[in-house]
């Protein structure tokens, strides 16, 4: 079970090896939204995003135990984070990713020194041969978004935050698998936590305790929180926090939101690090009233842009 | 004349006002092109851009003559920084655009406060608008890039990048009117200086001192360098550098330099700031043995991008 005793011992080793990123704001953005905005940049991280928290963590465990090799199924941020992660401890590591997947990241996960091995394009695929290879290879695997290793390593974003911004009263955070999330909510017991999703995630019946077995991605352009489904370790971590707000947003509130960090930040993040700050613009347009704080964080989740998104 | 005594005096004032800007790196980029390379970062200045040093240096000269008003023509970063900072001292500010200017930049202007005034397309409309409301309104004009106190306020960000990086080996930064490169010239005199300009400037023949009375904007979506001609006072000061070197960029060479510096770098610049990274590249690609440096600076002059150029 993931803990925040786990998560201190985390941030212990990940503060010396991973810089803190920056804390960004802009006068234009706070006179918009009518509270002072903390964005943390996640997106100047190591490998372009958050997950190098958990890969990280999950690498330095799996390092003590003498790994042989490590392997892991992603397209995206998940994957460089990993395989730059076993690369810093020199374990042998395999991404499987999708046919589909473009050039560009796949150049990305080589440049890190692991090896990429195709499968077909579907989820079941994925995990399929991952589990296979494992097994013939005698590798790890490195979960995505629901151990304890990969919540505890995440979560030391939020004790990051608290040494640079003292206590958090309110935080907006993107939702895919609900690794960060979790990680979060465990950290920072105190803060009311906001979690944004794409529609059609249905996120607060989940919490509830809805089964839900319809394991398709998500129709969004937040390409980096299509899936549907949060890990069952996340979704009790969440259902158990007291202050958890549930946010839905479009695609054109993420597209606004995402315009704005573009033209007024001035930082090129990928549009899943849109979708939190899409939830603080959504409460900010309905609150008929002041908002319900005076200041709050925004995380910047990643910054990894799919060059199809490009003009 | 501009001197570097000016500048050391603007300088003094302008620190107190404007946080430094960061330096920005990335592993990556450093990796591609094969120096450590330190990007510094105006597009994170004060209304996005490095324009708004001139004018701050301006207002505070005018401020002290208790100028009743200033009047400029700009569509873009020099409007926008010459409202902001008239705004600053309480100086009422009027910007002469010309009426294809899109809405948003012109909201930009007048959410500083300045009263915007619609005149022709062409440069010679705007200059003749601008002359004629000075008078008949008793305003003073803020120039561009050709003045004293305009260059000697750019050339603040040269003293700055010596205080964050003590001597600076080379440089590589985009002209256009050629204001901050003279400002950079003059405080930068050991400094070795990679002029980058888009095709059909000719500034090799400028500097030579070859008359060109071609008005026309440049055909480039570097939008904040369409000017062709540079300034007489620069053309003097960047001719008498002993270490300069021009760079003429192609339009696609500026393109994938802005990509890298979206994607890796995770900086949203405008293509402007992408000329001075472009040029770098050439050099590179051009290089047959090792670079003739082993670091250098780039500068990212603004981040204030078109929204016609945006997915």
């Amino acid at each position: 079970m993931a803990t925040l005793n786990g998560i201190d011992k985390g941030y212990e080793f990940l503060a010396n090896q991973l810089p803190a990123t920056p804390i960004l704001s802009s006068w234009t953005i706070d006179g918009m939204v009518g509270c002072k905005i903390s964005f943390k940049s996640e997106h100047l991280q190591k490998t372009g995003s958050f997950k190098t928290r958990g890969a990280l963590h999950n690498m330095r465990i799996l390092a003590e135990k003498e790994s042989k090799g490590v392997i892991t199924h992603s397209s995206g941020n998940h994957g460089q984070a990993v395989a730059w992660a076993a690369h810093q401890f020199s374990i042998p590591c395999t991404v499987v990713v999708p046919e589909n997947t473009p050039a560009a990241k796949i150049d990305a996960i080589e440049g890190y020194r692991a090896r990429v091995v195709r499968c077909g394009n579907g989820i079941v695929d994925r995990e399929e041969t991952c589990d296979r290879l494992a097994k013939e290879l005698s590798l790890d695997i490195i979960q995505p978004f629901d151990t304890v290793e990969t919540i505890e390593g995440q979560g030391s974003l939020g004790l990051e935050l608290r040494s640079q911004l003292g206590e958090i009263e309110s935080l907006f955070v993107s939702v895919g698998g609900g690794g960060l999330a979790a990680g979060l909510a465990l950290a920072l017991p105190d803060t009311t936590l906001y979690l944004v999703e794409p529609q059609g995630k249905e996120l607060r019946m989940q919490l509830d305790g809805s089964h839900n077995d319809d394991q398709s991605a998500l129709d969004t352009i937040a390409d980096g929180i299509r899936v549907r489904i949060i890990g069952d370790e996340n979704k009790r971590i969440l259902a158990n926090h007291p202050k958890v707000h549930i946010i839905t947003v479009s695609e054109e509130e993420i597209r606004e939101a995402l315009i704005l960090i573009w033209t007024r930040l001035k930082q090129h993040v990928e549009p899943t690090a849109a979708v939190a700050f899409a939830g603080l613009r959504q409460v900010q347009m309905a609150a008929s009233s002041p908002l319900p704080f005076s200041s709050t964080t925004v995380i910047l989740c990643g910054g990894n842009i799919d060059t199809s998104f490009i003009p």
